[in-house]
């Protein structure tokens, strides 16, 4: 299969990186093609801006959904971020792979969301009917494609426990798993996530690299994070609320976008 | 008082931006000075690398906390970061303007968090002991200051509520509001959403003004989100666990480490 690997560390011979290149030496052993974008070492542009609608009048405001739409509709968007739109339709599964900064991704990893889900490619896709609600959350030009984080922590494990004090992992990522991911069309694999990453000895490498291995073997059988699709029946159309017939009432939060809750 | 505005649009007329200057007029008309840092205009640079550390040798790796601790520390971190820390300190009150691009911050704005928030300033700040885990969740060096986000919300209000297909907004907003203000101590007043944004009409405009011009009125007597002191004994150290005594144990995820819960 054919596996687009995203990373975002600034250094070369980071942890996130090492372990970036763990994961595609076993990839490609088990005769995967995988594609790396290191996006420090392609000087990935951050910021979405006026320079990346060419064919949006000076005069016009910068609507982003508009301009990104037009763009995309009419084959004007960058060339970067047309050839990382490609990358992601020829790829079979997408790694994202970064240190979590501030509870969240790298901005240059932001950025290349930013700019890369254009309105038509990663939203504003599919009809809206009294029984679908677009092409999102399970549906999607992405669909059919698995994608997984791995992500590097300062941090202790526990601190990011159930009643850690930073929140809990899978809630901190959720905006990304859920939002990022899921949004259009994934199948959203559990993260493979590192705690104390600035603290591991060579010990440490060896066996989260095996881990990271073992993973690697099987994600294309894993089973994916049970979110919910949008148009199965869960959501009324168009509030986008949880049926009380699919979900008990006093359930609230993310954890009621997963089918096993 | 001193009121600090970081915005983060590209466009000077749009929504977001009209509102920050709503906001930056009734704060004046109260007597307040405000300084607007507008990261488009500024041209701010989002990533952090190499460059932001002229002090580390080029042999050695880029660990960026060890890195930015010795910047911080030496005096040698960029101008336009010292300034923006500057800015911080001598500011009663931190405003973030943006808009909502996949479920967290345009990348720009993650970008200053990124390389403002040095190791010594935002984060690393305080003794660790058994009574104390860092300055950090309500104390450090931005104690006794005020934040709030104005974000402005392509989407519908229910698709972010408590069943919202989204996740609430309140915790889509958990890793900035808990993550990045209160952990280096700022007081967190409620948010100002604005959803749908790209439909608003001139009535839409005016009473969304009026709402915001009365928040600012009262962004210094109103009441923060009263998320959990770290240090204050509500949490086991150093696992930073919340005790079984302050919240009871079924209770897990963002919401357990408000105090309200």
């Amino acid at each position: 299969m054919n596996i687009q690997i995203v990373s975002a560390h600034p250094d070369p011979n980071s942890l996130t990186n090492a372990l970036r290149d763990v994961a595609v030496e076993q990839l490609r052993a088990d005769g995967h093609i995988v594609r790396i974008t290191d996006l420090y070492a392609v000087n990935w542009k951050s910021e979405v801006d006026r320079e990346d609608f060419s064919a949006l009048p000076p005069s016009q405001r910068l609507r982003v959904p508009a301009a990104s739409g037009e763009a995309f509709a009419s084959g004007t968007l960058t060339e970067d971020v047309k050839l990382a739109q490609e990358r992601l339709l020829e790829a079979d599964a997408l790694i994202l792979a970064f240190p979590l900064w501030w509870f969240s991704m790298p901005a240059i990893l932001k950025g290349w969301i930013d700019r890369v889900y254009a309105y038509g490619f990663a939203y504003g896709v599919g009809e809206h009917s009294d029984t679908r609600w677009g092409d999102r959350y399970g549906e999607g030009r992405l669909a059919g494609k698995r994608a997984m984080l791995l992500v590097t922590v300062g941090g202790w494990a526990s601190h990011y426990g159930p009643r850690g004090i930073n929140g809990p992992m899978e809630d901190l990522l959720f905006p990304i798993q859920h939002g990022v991911l899921f949004y259009p069309g994934y199948d959203v694999l559990p993260p493979f996530v590192v705690y104390r990453a600035d603290r591991m000895d060579e010990t440490g490498f060896e066996v989260t690299s095996e881990d990271l291995r073992e993973r690697m073997r099987n994600v294309f059988n894993e089973t994916p994070i049970p979110f919910r699709q949008q148009n199965a029946g869960d959501y009324v159309i168009p509030a986008m609320e949880l049926r009380p017939e699919a979900v008990p009432v006093h359930l609230t939060g993310f954890a009621a976008h997963r089918a096993s809750e």
